[in-house]
């Protein structure tokens, strides 16, 4: 009755926190509650350049259906170059293969050092693109339903304005 | 007597007006006003990174001819990074595909933090782009006519110059 | 005794000047005066990120030899990230294709404010670029013989250096 | 029992130290200890902006399992924009050949001026990853246990964060 | 008992010099005194933005196993984006052609608005590239002797670490 649904899950040894376990949590637990079947592999890397080839080979050799990618974005302007790099990379790997990697990078800055708030940071948003990429792959219709209503992943939603 | 054209519009959660549905109608309403026939498809992304593979699945798996790609750019510099990494890969589908995605984002800081001008921003450039799908689509000779005439969507157009 | 070329030009509603037709008219006069046969095909879009993909049709489905892609590129900044994002799209089309693209784009910040001087800078480039795209087609020798001899398209050649 | 695993160390003649060679000294060394039977094949070219190709004909002609590019970025904007082109090079073949570059990059300027600290970082960069490199082939499971525990290579690792 | 091989030039009318030639004779001059046979085929365009599909027709059309592309960027800021397009263009020719492309760059304001030494790194980093083509051509072995010897193409070399 269920499409079993296979969920790549890559991730950093750079990150200054296991934000992939936070997400493995989250896709089990929801995909229980809502009776969907899935599996999911995890493939750990260097750092956040690594991650698109990571994807591709989740994609390719590992036949996932969707990959979420998370990594933590360092302060430095050469982290948020290389931010900028990795995320150009995934662009041409979801190009490539037809199928989304929701990219879920923290930047070290937005816990404008606050270390409490930096952890509940990689933490939420972990788990919010983990909601993401269940919807995506089992419930396009509440997307469709979500679309322009201002929501957030880490961070609480924003106001949004009616149809005129 | 008339083609059927299918279009695609691929919009955001993140985004603060429901834009894709100002497109919609717009498109629906031109269509039957010039008796095109056209049929849509929606699909609906978290975010603007989003965007680009969701295009290349309305033209491969949708077999859409055109698509409309609608999303706000927040105003933080990160936000920006995003909005030219999502306008990059769509640049790839579209060499790849050889079909136009007219690319409608708006930039929360074009509505200089008066709400009401940014929601008007984001229904009239969404308005102003559907018409150019149907152009693109049905009239190339309407687009020819207008070509260096200082077309704008969203704010009005602006001043061109006569040929010498 | 003469080979046929046929030459595209792809422009955009957006541009305060209609660029293409300067390149039509220098491309058909100078073809003439040497007694060279071209076709030449237009192709409109609404602004200066569509004309990737427009190129892309012009080789692929219009069987062009070349194409001038002709644009004016905003004063703000993310006009300028636009030009840019455009530039790198044609990069993609002109190295799977195989062909040039000439990139004909004014920068309205060229004007200095001068109208009359922008004006005269996007008729200038755009004659310039025709030359020079007859130039590659039908005489390589001769922008052999320009190497590096400082020429300019819109403004006057500079100073160049000899050989040692 | 133990699969011959194929490493390539692609360098430049740019860099003010021979990376490469402690990168090699540490995979002969590393693999020997866990009795990991490899090859490596070293290739050298003028700066960072030739390691892409130089990586990809490691991977095609070479048959490399995995590459480590090792290069030393200047200190002026015009050698970060090469460092930054570069790493979206190896983006890019990383993507089309489905295997990793470790990219072993240091910047002059993490060396503050100091040649001694340079020398250091450049020396245990190369050594750092090429243990990664060892992990990646044989040792998955080692890189997952590491997941979030904010690893660093050239410096001493940061401080992370533990579940909720 | 020599292979022949076929090294192609790609430059601009552009320029403030002809960089062309300087590689030229070089090539010439030094595969005569170490016996090497070589033909050498030219390609004139107008922009550096037009190098990189030269390139790539200088290779899947010309058959050249090699291409070094000399530029002159210019000093105003869009000079310098165009510069970054089209070092991006010449990367992705490399990888997809597998081939390499020596890109001879010189900044105008590298003559720090002295003519002379301006026209002098001209020549010098055209030479100092024509022969590293050579060495990646016929002896990698060079290439690799000088591997972390911080040279440089049209300055001095830089001082260098030996190993620990």
């Amino acid at each position: 009755m269920f499409a079993l649904k296979k969920i790549g899950i890559a991730d950093t040894t750079f990150a200054r926190a296991d934000m992939g376990s936070y997400c493995e949590k989250t896709l089990f637990a929801e995909a229980n509650a809502t009776q969907r079947e899935i599996s999911i592999e995890r493939y750990t890397v260097p750092g956040i350049k690594d991650l698109p080839v990571a994807c591709k080979r989740l994609f390719n050799e590992g036949g996932c259906d969707i990959v979420i990618a998370l990594g933590m974005v360092g302060a430095k302007p050469i982290d948020k170059q290389c931010g900028h790099e990795a995320s150009l990379g995934m662009q041409a790997v979801q190009v490539l293969c037809g199928k989304h990697i929701l990219e879920v990078f923290v930047h070290e800055d937005e816990g404008k050092g606050n270390d409490e708030l930096l952890a509940k940071v990689m933490a939420n948003r972990a788990k919010g693109h983990a909601q993401n990429a269940l919807w995506l792959l089992f419930e396009p219709e509440t997307m469709r339903k979500r679309a322009g209503t201002a929501r957030r992943q880490g961070f609480a939603d924003e106001a949004f304005f009616g149809l005129e």
